[in-house]
């Protein structure tokens, strides 16, 4: 895909705004952390790798922009700009995992000028960018050889370029078996309420030439049944150590579908989305969103008014409906604490 | 519900259209059988008891606004006006059943005069409307001993007053136990794409009173996994002789689901959506609708150009995913053939 999720401009992240996208293509011009943290929020930039690059740079625009201060005043304003970008959104871990690599790197150098304190904060937040890109692309070589010619994949949500720095997760397997020379076929869930399936992963994949048909999301037991799909893979926001699997509300749903009907149900991410230190998906903090994004969407509310609503924004799937994770380091079939743990 | 979802007013059939509900409360005339047939294809009218009702009420009209026209040719009008009914859904057999009382009913009386043959089949078309709505009341009363007091039900799509003459099926039982002094939740499935669920469940029984939660349809699984679902309704298009269970698209997620979380799922139907006729549901037509009720809604288009879509608009779930079908003339659990014609 020749746009870009996330782009450092001018001293600036710049981050296309998602939930413009198809429609418009426009970037939000970001300069500290709160910023940052109020853009994961309203999900301008949304998908777990994503997320965690998006803070890496928000970690370093905040100390970019306290260079003038104290040193003192500038340590202080460093750890309120960690709390700030950590309590954006709670499930994905990518978010906590490049703030704690962010904070390790601050305190090696703390010592240093704010002024080159800044600059190695930039330069860690540009090698996460890179290497997410770099680890997607190892991820879905190795990832490819689960497609066949001619197979036809579900997707749920995006788990694409616009969810990493680039090539994607499960949109990145997808990308490099076409680009092996497989012809694979994409249905997508359009994923409500955000509607990442129909907006991102439709539009992107098209964007590609990879042949993607869009449905809704009731609609992905039924092309099961009528052995309509071959295969399923999906990003995730976090697995825990046993291998269960948080991700977009649905994907449970999905999951339990393929076991039913003998489909593989894959999960591609990196390492850094794996979080050995939660014992299971019980664990795993599961966000809830506001009522306004079911009542409707883009300026048009079908719901009646003064409804109730629940819009929790994951959901859990159990290891054992997972066929295999699929990472940089290897695939992890029927994952386990045990096979998780070797990966890294 | 104090709305009426079909009327005769000033020797025509209104229609309320559920296209624009909850936002607009508006009726749409009727005066032939092309323009009812037409409205059923538009989904201005919908759920299979309507569908029904409606389609006997076009009969009726084309006779009306044929009596001034030679017998002859009133009866080769009549005979077209009941194949342009019959082609408008082919999901729902409600519509054909209908067709077939008033070919019957015609038939009968063929040998009077114009006039004679329009009222007599306006009585008809009265009657299946009364009928539909004292069956839904005999079936909820019935219906309502599978609720105990404060449980907590999903439903999909809408099966209610609007989908019949009035009361409902699904949301008739629901309307019943509440009615029998029980406390019972409902979860509404939002019901893409045509938003049956958020636009018309959520509406119909929040105007009643009853406690109402609005999800997008990829939450179902979720809250039964969470253990906040007790008991699943739906209503169903068509019925197969073995019990398998024609309903709109998504239905056959839950029921895996349910199964899976060992929830009851009950489907509720009058005894004329059942179709002995065919042997199983993989003999029920599945009706694919155009793309746009997919790429956005109510004029919001969300998903790329010239993107591929897919739109059955109902799928099929089997009957060994059924705990019991609701009917008039008593519960039929574990549905089969011999069990569905002993209800008859």
């Amino acid at each position: 895909m020749t746009v870009e999720t996330l782009r450092w401009r001018n001293n600036q992240l710049e981050l296309i705004d998602q939930r413009r996208l198809p429609a418009v293509i426009d970037y939000v011009s970001y300069s500290d952390a709160e910023a940052v943290a109020h853009g994961i929020r309203q999900m301008v930039v949304r998908g777990a790798p994503a997320i965690g690059v998006a803070a890496a740079y928000g970690v370093a625009l905040e100390a970019q922009k306290c260079i003038p201060l104290s040193s003192e005043t500038f340590h202080v304003r460093m750890i309120s700009a960690f709390e700030i970008l950590a309590a954006s959104r709670p499930t994905a871990v990518n978010l906590f995992w490049a703030l704690n690599r962010m904070r390790g790197r601050l305190n090696n150098v703390s010592k240093e000028e704010n002024t080159m304190i800044a600059k190695l904060l930039l330069d860690e937040a540009n090698a996460i960018y890179h290497e997410d890109i770099e680890i997607n692309k190892k991820m879905g070589a190795l990832g490819a050889s689960i497609l066949d010619d001619g197979m036809r994949v579900l997707t749920h949500c995006n788990a694409g370029a616009l969810a990493t720095a680039g090539h994607g997760t499960a949109l990145g397997v997808i990308r490099s078996a076409v680009s092996a020379g497989k012809t694979i076929s994409v249905l997508a869930d359009e994923t409500r309420p955000f509607l990442q399936g129909a907006r991102l992963t439709a539009w992107e994949l098209s964007e590609d030439g990879i042949d993607i048909t869009l449905i809704t999301d009731n609609m992905a037991g039924h092309f099961m049944k009528s052995g309509e799909i071959d295969a399923i893979i999906v990003g995730t926001d976090r697995v825990a150590a046993n291998g269960d699997v948080a991700n977009k509300i649905g994907t449970y749903m999905v999951a339990v579908l393929a076991k039913e009907h003998n489909i593989p149900f894959y999960v591609a991410c990196p390492l850094s989305t794996i979080d050995l230190s939660l014992a299971s998906g019980d664990d795993i903090p599961i966000e809830e969103r506001p009522p306004h994004e079911v009542t409707g969407y883009g300026g048009v509310r079908w719901a009646p008014a003064n409804i109730k609503v629940r819009n929790p924004s994951f959901d859990v799937t159990p290891a054992r409906f997972v066929t295999a994770i699929i990472t940089e380091e290897g695939l992890a079939y029927a994952p386990n604490e045990e096979k998780l743990k070797r990966l890294f």
